[in-house]
């Protein structure tokens, strides 16, 4: 006999009800299959997805193919992609359409069907001319290199060439080694293929190559605005790049398709490709060492997870309770934790920079411009508003009432802290104006550091939470720990600078980082044991966002 | 001449970074394509997708079509279907295959292999038979259904026939009219195709489609286990299900991929493909009145959206100002938010149900059985602390640090209402375990709940959360008010009772409405207008969360 039992499916949550019938914005690829998922139609549905948008697909041809090599390719006959394309356009809305590799077949039906089409109905076109693989090896022959600068870039409203492609689009290798280069190449590539808009990607050519920061430079010519952007990246060191081309050219269609503007739907795929790059993924067997896909669904909440934890919305779920063996973990961290982290490796030159820094030695010897100072006091007021809220997403996931309060305590403090700012602005530096403290301009350190507290609190439970907010509470004790002895200013000569230094070493602040020791060591205790690290690597980031914030003020 | 201009890309957010290399779960997906991109191996791609997994594909045909219609379809030559599967398996990891349409080709290209390989290195297998479209048209002959019951069925760890479906297995229609029917018909097609796990997906019949909570069922058997589970969806009144089928199939496999188990994954599955289908998408043009697709990516975020809010995690981003035009708000709401909320029609029946509700009456005349109010008081203990949470939310979204503030106040209030509960549990109850408290079983009126508080504190913008929270505050108030001359306890014939009835009834809950009120009213004021909707929507929603919530107490 069968035992029965019965399941109820969750009814869905609210956000649907409220948003139902939504009008996805609406992408038409048309490109090759790659079987293997990394690159081609796969890669420009998971990246259209990836954007909450609506993927559509011609397959100019089925390619077989890994991040190996490509073994074979089978074309699709021109009636079929004639009719694909006609019924797409009959009876789907289509916002934006974006080309991958072409065939001879495949631009003679696009080129007919948009010629024909009435203008104000025709899709926004972007064009990737997938003439050379990121890999270097060629794949489209004279013919149709020509084909497509007759009749297919002349419609487009962007072209996307990496730079061998744009040395086959002009039809000769010419020297880069300036960003001047790439612009007159940007322009000869506008010239010969009719279309205006041009983004040349540098990914082929990182910049710096032998300097300390290596970085990446996509540059976007706009003739008729007259305009040429350089998009400075961060290199990432892997050979991981397989279908990054297809991957960025659909970021870029799926952002004008949401209705944003060149610039920033190139912006934002840009960074969405970075991303995928930087976290990538490891799909294929050992024996591929090279060229394999990035990750294009590094943003993608994984349902079950997220359903198992909606179920039941308690800190038990959040904060899965963890025995760890005690003695073990003594052994490796010994008994205090805070100790462990500012020693450890990774966190250790952060943690020095950190708290000798030459901004509070200025401070305490009176040397300080007070311009930078003020600059300071500005990004800092701005900071400890980000930081209250963090503090609040943190007690919302803490594992108990108590834990909550405790975080919950930490915001009155930060409040103080704010009024001191204020009083100084308005007393010292002569602010009159109420609307003031809301228009302050972030700069470039606490943009950086506000993006990595709204990462961890998105995506950070409790203990995560707790190692980014501490760098900022014990730093400022340990910097005048450090610079004690130095301190020449008085409350008579600056009162300023006296009694910024008087706050971070007085009782009540050393007592408040007393508490932080304590629950530095809760955290350890209660993380899982061999995922210590993140911890540490999350304390030394912080650490790292916490020195250039005093860069940024002496630089000021 | 040209302006330049530099832009800097961000880095890398922390999460990247910490989890560089991901393993994601592969799928290889062996189905046609559909080129409306709503079902077929579009679907598939999306769907593993937005479960954070990784596509492979082999395309067994190209399907012309839309939702419309099917319009031809274009074959892959058999040899082309062999190097594909071969080099995939090959190069790449494969966890799990999920088959849709097959060919007569594809069918005998994958037999053989996956009979070929080593049973250790063999992928789990899902196939969704194909047969017999969702709108019923039929999509296979006997010949093809005769194959694919020989070759793959017997390889297959799970089937997920429609009844359709079931009948072409089986090769007869049978009447379906009672639970017992499904499950027979499950063994038959366990017994013909030699699979021991079908799930009969019930998608085509609405049970009790006359009755009053229309709901879907979709039965999985496990003969091995010996099990048969009713999986009990809500049923949701649209035309748009093109793709459903391709759709759970794939989310099954994405969940099998990732390590769940089978019933684990069904679930998941499940749910995922209702919230698909309730949200929906509107992506077809004006012409196409049905079968439009779902909308696969429900659950992800905007990337160019987050990069814009993460660049400056303010107040002023996460709360944009709005300049209503306060004239004509208040001819529309009247002076006071909170009264016009109550008497909107939407909002309305659900108010009266909840302050007029029977468990408040039977706790001020004395007559509610102790035990289903020592259940209300479990029940709202776990909820309390939710609620707590939700504030914590709140106040990190809070558009100054005043609002903030007053978020935070609140949690010291529900820490009070806490104690009182755990007074009650302890001292009228007998409760001495400190345990208890944390172990308490939550019923399915808190999950719910819950489960909308956690979707709205994701998603949701300080004013949203205003709105989810207020009818707590005020609905025991004012359920207060309904039975304040019905109250016959006294403090000495059920101090319990009557303490209960005090709280919600003294002088500073009251203030604490009162301030509930303005906050209502601060909120319609910076809410965009013509979106003011969506705050009615969640006002209501809650206040039914709160009357259910009641009811599970009587009921218990």
């Amino acid at each position: 006999m069968t035992a029965f039992q019965t399941i109820q499916i969750n009814t869905p949550p609210p956000y649907l009800s409220l948003s139902k019938d939504e009008h996805l914005p609406t992408i038409l690829t048309i490109a090759g299959s790659d079987s293997s998922g990394g690159a081609g139609i796969e890669a420009d549905l998971k990246t259209i997805s990836a954007h909450r948008c609506y993927g559509m697909t011609c397959m100019t041809a089925l390619t077989i193919q890994t991040p190996v090599k490509v073994f074979g390719i089978h074309l699709t006959p021109k009636d079929v992609l004639k009719q694909i394309i006609d019924v797409n356009l009959r009876d789907m809305r289509c916002n934006v359409i974006k080309t991958g590799m072409l065939t001879l077949d495949a631009i003679d039906v696009l080129a007919e069907k948009l010629n024909s089409m009435d203008p104000k109905e025709k899709p926004l076109l972007v064009v990737d001319p997938v003439l050379v693989a990121t890999s270097g090896s060629t794949l489209a022959g004279d013919e149709l290199v020509q084909l497509i600068k007759e009749k297919i870039t002349p419609l487009a409203n962007v072209l996307t060439p990496n730079i061998p492609e744009c040395f086959k689009l002009i039809g000769e290798n010419v020297k880069i080694e300036s960003l001047d280069d790439v612009r007159q190449l940007a322009e000869r590539v506008s010239d010969v293929t009719k279309c205006s808009n041009v983004l040349v990607k540098g990914g082929h050519i990182p910049w710096d190559k032998n300097g300390s920061e290596k970085y990446i430079t996509d540059v976007l010519l706009m003739r008729d605005e007259q305009k040429f952007v350089v998009f400075k990246g961060h290199f990432v060191d892997t050979t991981n790049t397989h279908g990054t081309g297809c991957t960025l050219a659909s970021a870029i269609a799926s952002n004008l398709a949401r209705g944003y503007s060149l610039c920033q739907s190139v912006y934002g795929g840009i960074e969405y490709v970075q991303n995928a790059v930087t976290i990538g993924c490891q799909v294929t067997k050992s024996h591929v060492k090279e060229n394999g896909p990035i990750n294009h669904v590094y943003a993608v909440e994984i349902p079950m997870e997220k359903m198992i934890t909606d179920d039941c919305f308690t800190a038990h779920d959040i904060v899965p309770t963890i025995s760890n063996d005690t003695e073990l973990l003594s052994k490796k961290i010994g008994n205090d934790f805070f100790t462990y982290l500012i020693n450890h490796p990774f966190v250790k030159p952060h943690w020095q920079s950190y708290i000798n820094h030459e901004f509070v030695k200025k401070i305490a010897d009176g040397s300080l411009d007070r311009r930078k100072f003020q600059f300071f006091v500005e990004q800092d007021y701005s900071y400890l508003i980000d930081y209250a809220r963090v503090h609040c997403v943190a007690g919302s996931k803490a594992p108990t009432l108590e834990d909550m309060e405790k975080e919950l305590e930490i915001v009155g403090g930060v409040k103080q802290e704010m009024d001191h700012h204020e009083k100084r602005l308005r007393e010292d530096f002569g602010v009159k104006d109420d609307e003031y403290f809301a228009n302050i301009t972030r700069g470039p350190a606490l943009k950086a550091y506000s993006r990595y507290f709204n990462d961890i609190s998105r995506r950070g439970n409790w203990q995560e939470l707790v190692a980014a907010l501490t760098p900022c509470l014990m730093g400022y004790g340990y910097a005048l720990y450090t610079f004690e002895k130095q301190i020449t200013v008085t409350n008579e000569s600056m009162p300023l600078y006296h009694g910024w230094l008087e706050v971070y070493s007085s009782a009540w602040y050393r007592e408040a980082m007393a508490k932080g020791k304590v629950l530095l060591n809760n955290i350890s205790m209660t993380y899982p044991q061999e995922q210590l690290d993140t911890l540490v690597t999350i304390f030394g980031e912080v650490c790292e966002l916490e020195t250039k914030f005093w860069d940024a003020a002496l630089e000021y």
